[in-house]
């Protein structure tokens, strides 16, 4: 297909298009005249692969080439390409950290568990954790980490669903890790989302209209 | 304090601390001279506060004056105020929607249990879990939403977590919403970092060099 026909199909503009192959997210077509060139369904799905994660997964320009390369890279095994994957779509936020943030976030990683071929040196999960843990203090929560038990146990669940899910629908190493992008970037979102309900959920048993009632009843029978 | 201990203490430049002014994110200080304003501990926290939702919970400056207006509105119930302010801090992605996508969004909510005072038709959980299953879908990834069961089992567990620890540090009402507030925007970036390492030790588990090694010795067996 041509370019305006790779527009029309994927909702990305022309010029869009044209700005994601000069920097390198698309790869580029074959020329079927000196000024036209020719795109297939691959380039389809790699676009739409290229949007999910800008739109979706709010990553920049370079992480978004980052994550690509790791999935196009074919000289490593499943689970490092796995991790470098995953370290491309990791961002930390850039705000001071504090030293007993970090400290606490490097014992919280060296505690977790077994982590097989996992690089805590070099991975962006302990400057995540490490940022959160510093804008915690900064804003008087001292005591935000006890909390994080809580999301173990909680991810433990949804990160073996998430595996399950890859290895399921995975027919090649490529679908493995393009799976495992889309659902980490997807996921991220899905986790956000369902965690809005929860608390709206868990807020309302708490501290709703009816937990006021049945408060105020129990005041009453006193 | 003046602007520049204020700029000091909370490490953000004095430029940065004007823009907040003017854009209202900030109360104004009480003005000492003609040239001069003095600030006191509550807008260091203020400021604070302000950072960690634009660098961690990388809101807009829009986002921030709407999760701030909720903050200080006084005239709702805690319970509805939670509302607002989760509304204000969550951001729907810009993606294109698919119908198919929107009605699974819609019937995933419905079928999410009792949501006491929780508007459905105004909530932007609604339109993040479609923009996700919207971006699924044109991946090709249509049974997407049958991983949720696993999202919505382990949000319980953190949203229970979350709620307990927002009520036993909370002194009064400004407390909760502003523990809130922080909680979730933390708490969203924390489940993230913490769901990469849950997915190292999942995918070394199920696809490292000792499954593969486990699986080779399976097969020499035989």
């Amino acid at each position: 297909m041509r370019i305006g026909e790779l527009s029309k199909r994927s909702g990305v503009p022309v010029p869009t298009i044209k700005y994601y192959l000069r920097e390198g997210l698309l790869p580029a077509g074959v020329l079927t005249s000196p000024n036209q060139a020719h795109y297939d369904e691959s380039h389809l799905r790699r676009l739409r692969l290229v949007r999910a994660l800008i739109d979706v997964g709010e990553l920049s320009i370079s992480s978004v080439r980052d994550a690509l390369s790791a999935i196009d890279a074919s000289d490593e095994s499943l689970h490092v390409k796995l991790g470098q994957v995953q370290e491309a779509i990791s961002r930390a936020p850039s705000t001071p950290l504090d030293d007993e943030s970090v400290r606490e976030a490097e014992a919280f990683i060296a505690q977790y568990g077994p982590l097989e071929g996992y690089d805590i040196e070099c991975s962006g999960v302990s400057r995540m954790l490490a940022a959160v843990l510093s804008a915690a203090r900064s804003l008087g929560h001292d005591k935000f980490g006890e909390n994080l038990g809580a999301y173990v146990e909680g991810m433990r669940i949804i990160a073996e669903a998430d595996i399950e899910y890859v290895m399921r629908r995975a027919t090649s190493v490529d679908d493995v890790v393009e799976s495992m992008v889309v659902g980490t970037i997807l996921g991220d979102a899905a986790m956000i989302a369902v965690r809005r309900l929860a608390h709206a959920q868990e807020s309302a048993k708490r501290i709703g209209d009816s937990a006021a009632r049945a408060s105020a009843a129990r005041e009453g029978e006193r």
